[in-house]
């Protein structure tokens, strides 16, 4: 989901950006107008998530998935240690990939007794110091299971997939050594995938590395060592304008906060809906729920997509349903779910 | 450039596609309506290139100069041959990359003494039978050089990145290999790589391959291991539907052949205007030219631009000029480049 307003001003300018006559997609990616507006991007981006200066922030193609390659190959010798959790479908993907390239991966943490309804307990594991790096997903977006804390590493540098949480609150940049993230949750179209990555982390890629993944080329490049998806950057910055003009990331935290508190409160005081997390690991961005007769799923996604609430099938490996409050997800979108799930209770319990 | 209908019309529907009331970038990749559309955009680009049934058609991410590294993955094994020439400046960086990929890279024709003016003569070169396969790049955009035929390489799999005229003319698939191309030429925006891949060629990668650029991952998944960009999928089908409206491709052959002998004429019948490149070796989509009195190129890219001929300035590497006449160039664009030329001659000769 994206703000009605970046929209709306994407659309309007979509044939004329900047008075230009072309569409931004139709404009150099070397020319200075949209050189300009990249930099302007990094630069509300660094700002909206206060990134120190001694981190990277890059823009790269691929998506997440291709980080969770990328890393190993950015970070890492054949062989060398890393420390994964398992909290779910995107842990697992992440933690596959760190083994397909080479690495003594050691899962300290798995939660495959809950059913991934949990975190693992803050002080419950002990990375290890001679890992080259300690991985997690802070938010699962499959089973809706988030970390409340940022997990102690000790000094090795912790990588975190931030998918489907970043700007959604305010976080600690300086805690991580990789932040990285697919855009098409919380920062505008898919295509599109955010590395902010501190300095002493960068230059050290293996041999093979391709160079449009190479943390260090890119870097020297202003991420343009190809073209870059320049509709995506010119979005991402329209919505760091958004983000910013709302009161930034704080603003963001609590209206999120409160979007989630509302559904969880709501489907606690239900007798018909169910959620399964355990309570302090509760996503703010994706909300999963059981209803007692499970039997009735489609029916409740259908009428719901029917009264304009869409998407809330749960992923097919879990079933139920699951709402994704996204940023650009307003209160009142999370009032007309309740109002509907409170609806439909009373015409199916 | 894109065609303004094709603008116009994804204006119109960016904030409600197919009366979804959300834009193509909010929907669910994985949710019907998407999967509908991605489908249409494949078949598609099958009708209008002529893919035959033994190839498979990917949407990947990095662009072409992630295929640079992704292709000696998918087809080889370290230490494997490759025949490549060299042409220019995208030859070289594919060259570089399959050396950085480990193969044994032998160039059969490097066009360095015409300072890549020129391609080589059909017939000059002779393709290793023991070659993994063979590279060469139809279209040089830097140097505005283009092959007018395509090379014999005996029973070896040729690669072509095909990112400047895809869609530009009829190409007969079957006499490929590998066929990539970067969108944001012909095809839409930037961020979406396209790869027609003959099926026997499908399930070699090496191991370490990333999933992402995985052939056979990406083709049993539709293109859909991870999140595609939905955008360029969505723009990339209506620019299809423009093609195959227009005539399809060859009607796109007529058009953009008329358009390079306008503009090729009227450089070779001026004594202001020279075009440096063999006369065999024109390239229909980048018509690069210099003017005698080159202490004027800043100012004709200026004035040009202020006439709202814009992207005219040569590459940075050989100074100059370049009308970039892709698809979506009409002939009243050329003509009016035209009449800005002579203009320009009558008041600065």
């Amino acid at each position: 989901m994206l703000p009605t307003d970046v929209l709306e001003a994407a659309a309007s300018e979509l044939t004329d950006w900047q008075g230009s006559g072309m569409s931004v997609m139709e404009v150099s990616h070397r020319g200075k107008d949209f050189v300009a507006a990249a930099a302007e991007t990094e630069s509300l981006l660094r700002e909206v998530m206060g990134v120190p200066q001694d981190y990277r922030v890059l823009f790269l193609q691929g998506g997440a998935s291709g980080q969770f390659d990328a890393i190993p190959m950015n970070l890492t010798a054949v062989g060398d240690k890393a420390n994964f959790l398992n909290t779910g479908q995107w842990s697992a993907k992440a933690i596959k990939a760190a083994r397909t390239q080479g690495l003594d991966v050691t899962v300290l943490a798995d939660e495959a007794a809950s059913n991934y309804t949990t975190t693992p307990a803050q002080g419950s594991f002990t990375v290890d110091p001679t890992a080259a790096y300690f991985h997690y997903t802070p938010n699962e977006t499959i089973g809706g299971v988030e970390f409340g804390y940022v997990p102690d590493a000790g000094g090795v540098p912790i990588v975190a997939d931030l998918s489907s949480t970043i700007l959604s609150r305010p976080i600690d940049v300086s805690k991580y050594g990789v932040i990285y993230a697919g855009a098409q949750k919380n920062m505008g179209p898919s295509g599109l995938c955010v590395v902010v990555v501190r300095n002493d982390l960068v230059g050290h890629a293996r041999p093979r590395t391709p160079a449009v993944w190479d943390y260090k080329a890119m870097a020297e490049s202003d991420s343009m060592l190809n073209t870059p998806p320049t509709f995506g950057l010119y979005l991402l910055g329209r919505i760091l304008a958004w983000v910013k003009d709302a009161g930034g990331l704080p603003a963001m935290g609590e209206r999120n906060h409160a979007k989630a508190a509302a559904l969880y409160s709501f489907i606690d005081a239900s007798e018909y809906y169910t959620n399964p997390v355990a309570l302090d690991s509760r996503s703010w961005m994706n909300v999963t729920f059981l209803q007692a007769k499970p039997e009735l799923d489609k029916t409740f996604v259908a009428q719901a997509s029917a009264a304009g609430l869409t998407n809330l099938a749960g992923h097919r490996s879990v079933g139920g349903m699951r709402a994704s409050i996204y940023n650009a997800m307003p209160a009142e979108g999370v009032q007309a779910l309740i109002d509907f799930m409170a609806d439909f209770e009373r015409r199916n319990a």
